[in-house]
């Protein structure tokens, strides 16, 4: 399963997207089968690549998992900076706001699942907390000259809060609420 | 590893405790080695009871996590059954419930992961969340007489995304803010 030797050099320019290939075939592995049954031969045979490319391009699996959440996590950021970037009142920001959790992070069984195996690592590991500490600041920074920072530390809460007991509950509360809490939340300053 | 043939009634009196014992075992378990690191081998092992023993007292693994995370639920929703049971007004009732989640569920860095490791879960399977929803229901009940069934609910899923947030950031917000959170919520009707 070893490749041929190649400088490492070369190897980059022969195949420039490999370690990307391999950051996505790492999100994959980790919704199907957890953070407990991503191995490196798991994710070489997801992103088509030799098993011994993987100690090239990561140190570790903890390094993987780090560059795979991160990803993840800029993904979702990335998301509710681009829903709320044209908001021009507290009103639409809102509703970016509240839209971002519901329709994208927890929009698809895989992300919701992908969420929360961040959170349980970062539960078990707080040398990963630096990649949820990072997202949230990105989602309440949306946030930012419509509402106080702590207002927007509340807002950030409760639309994860909602979203998740929306998720896991058999019998979810309708979005509307979502909507409810948040400008009950924000109306006072 | 097997034990000695006894015949099931009589063994239930020579060891009336040994299912209550896998049981919160199997919670030690989980909460070391997560869900997908919890086997059978592992938590008779935990239980000093004979492996053979598992599968007379449960069904399989699901018949298990399912017997561990209800009682998981069952203790975290008596814990804040309790803290609220004295109070006489919502300003009590609030405090009680903001003290539930941050110094119960996850007051113990066990119960923190032991709640994800549930979350992460019942996302994977739906068949799960009959669970988080009963923990939820009651939960949401000791609000009843204080505030609307919506607000409730809204209190809930507010309490959980601020300790949630809180424990997975390297920062946490002050504890005030939720208590402050709490009132925002609370005060329209």
């Amino acid at each position: 399963m070893s490749e041929p030797r190649i400088p490492a050099e070369r190897r980059r320019r022969k195949d420039p997207g490999r370690r990307d290939r391999i950051i996505d075939a790492c999100l994959e592995v980790i919704a199907e089968h957890g953070v407990a049954g991503t191995s490196h031969r798991r994710v070489a045979a997801a992103a088509g690549v030799p098993l011994g490319s993987m100690t090239y391009h990561f140190e570790g699996m903890d390094d993987l998992l780090r560059a795979a959440f991160t990803r993840f996590a800029d993904r979702m950021a990335t998301r509710v900076e681009r829903r709320t970037a044209a908001a021009t009142s507290l009103e639409e920001v809102l509703e970016g706001f509240a839209a971002d959790i519901d329709q994208d992070v927890f929009g698809t069984q895989d992300e919701l699942v992908t969420a929360q195996e961040l959170y349980t690592l970062a539960a078990r590991r707080p040398d990963f907390r630096d990649i949820t500490s990072d997202w949230m600041a990105r989602t309440r920074a949306t946030l930012t000259g419509f509402v106080d920072p702590d207002t927007a530390v509340l807002l950030d809460a409760m639309n994860e809060g909602m979203a998740l007991h929306r998720a896991l509950h058999t019998h979810p509360a309708g979005a509307h609420l979502v909507r409810e809490a948040l400008r009950r939340l924000s109306r006072e300053r």
